[in-house]
């Protein structure tokens, strides 16, 4: 059996980035937390965890200590207490996320109100929201697009993992409703990378293999178009996971991970893959 | 034979005020000029000979006496040489086209490299286009926009009788292009208003009559419009055109003019036709 790996398969730069600040701000010791889970990866976490880094989802009753922002950035009015409680401050906020931050609010300043393209659910979103001093909506899709008001200047940015697709919707239905519109084009091409090598794969195995948190949109999403193609396709988040029967008759199994899943998981999955290759053929 | 009027038939905003500005300029005597044709009216522009007033294709020789810049605008540098020379200037320059001269100009400046969406040969385009100190394209449709290079700063006006359906084609194309896309919506209803009272109007009748200079491009293509619509279309400059055999098994004539038509040669139209009506039914 051959066994593929994706090229880019795992760690995008943004969240590659913010894992080794929080190991590094983990081995420094004393009271170290992150706001929400560092990535979506609960691997992650929970190594961070037994090194002593501990979840919080808000900052009350913390007086001490370091705080560790997560890659997909937090709401500013949080940032902004964190300093007020003279918190050490580590910010792993991804620098793509940080860049649509910024537009956001230099947008808002200069009077445009703000359309962010993206799923109103996502702490990504919620984080570069909040950045927003005048009018902003969240816009999931043209359809919910076509429903915004008459504006003046509009200011139009994207989630960083959204489609092009989506974006270039939800512009077209801005431009009938402002006399300015002005986009800032932040979608990284991380996430539809590692989607188009995966369709590519899909294409020529008999079974693919997708690792990454079950909590991972990005994850969930390459699973998806891996499955629209594929339906021997498996989303797991660890090696044990894996079962010798998906491999019967299977000549090819290509392998892929989402952008916030380590090597180290990646490395154990195809090791163990390797195992049943070889308890396969003795 | 009914005689239906399209509504907003002739003079839009800014020929209107132009026209009205050059004839005042006229009554006030001494050396009169304009820069090319005032408007895309021959009869206007001959009334206005008649007064004295000289059409010029550029200012060479031109030492003295008022200069009337025409509802389409012309070349910074022309409007500066005009000043330069001492000439009284008249800026009857149409509003809406002032501010995309403005906007190429702002956008310039700030460093974006600037895509006008229009017709290159269109003095009007030529006037937006000479107001840019940085990269400048100009682009008639999303193919020609297809081939447009890989940029940074990418803002876009269009000539203000561009359709939308061209801007929207055209700023897709930037979207990939660009990190940012800063869209200036300057096209202007008055010719989309037009056409739409026109189409209407094609469909309820049995012969369409549209006025307006042959050098006129909304005119022509609202000729084009309606006969799509309506084979029995007519396009003509004056009522003298006229001719009796086309209302022959008319029930309903429409009439409609393009945005540089004024009024008196509609009057002139609509009393002819109500003349050959009455021929008709003695």
């Amino acid at each position: 059996m051959e066994i593929i790996l994706a090229k880019r398969a795992g760690f995008c730069f943004g969240v590659k980035r913010a894992t080794q600040m929080a190991f590094e701000a983990a081995n420094k010791g004393g009271d170290t937390f992150t706001l929400g889970p560092i990535i979506h990866s609960p691997q992650v976490v929970q190594k961070l965890e037994e090194m002593g880094v501990k979840v919080r989802q808000d900052l009350s009753g913390l007086h001490d200590g370091t705080i560790i922002i997560r890659s997909h950035g937090v709401a500013s009015e949080e940032l902004e207490e964190a300093i007020r409680r003279e918190l050490e401050v580590v910010d792993a906020t991804c620098p793509f996320v940080k860049k649509a931050q910024e537009h956001v609010k230099s947008l808002s300043q200069a009077g445009y109100d703000v359309v962010v393209v993206g799923d109103a659910d996502h702490p990504e979103v919620q984080g570069i929201v909040s950045y927003a001093t005048g009018k902003v909506f969240v816009i999931g899709n043209g359809e919910e697009a076509s429903r915004l008001p008459r504006m003046g200047k509009i200011g139009v940015v994207a989630q960083t993992t959204q489609s092009f697709e989506t974006l270039k919707n939800v512009v077209l239905e801005c431009l009938q409703r402002g006399n300015e519109i002005r986009v800032f084009n932040t979608i990284c091409d991380a996430t539809a990378v590692r989607q188009e090598e995966a369709k590519e794969l899909a294409k020529q195995v008999d079974c693919m293999i997708v690792i990454g948190g079950y909590n991972s949109a990005n994850t969930k999403r390459l699973a998806e178009v891996c499955a629209e193609l594929l339906p021997r396709t498996y989303h797991l988040e660890t090696a044990e996971q894996l079962n010798a029967a998906w491999f019967e008759n299977v000549d090819k199994v290509g392998v892929t991970a989402g952008a916030s899943t380590p090597k180290w998981l990646i490395d154990e999955v195809m090791g163990k893959i390797g195992e049943i290759n070889r308890d396969k053929n003795p």
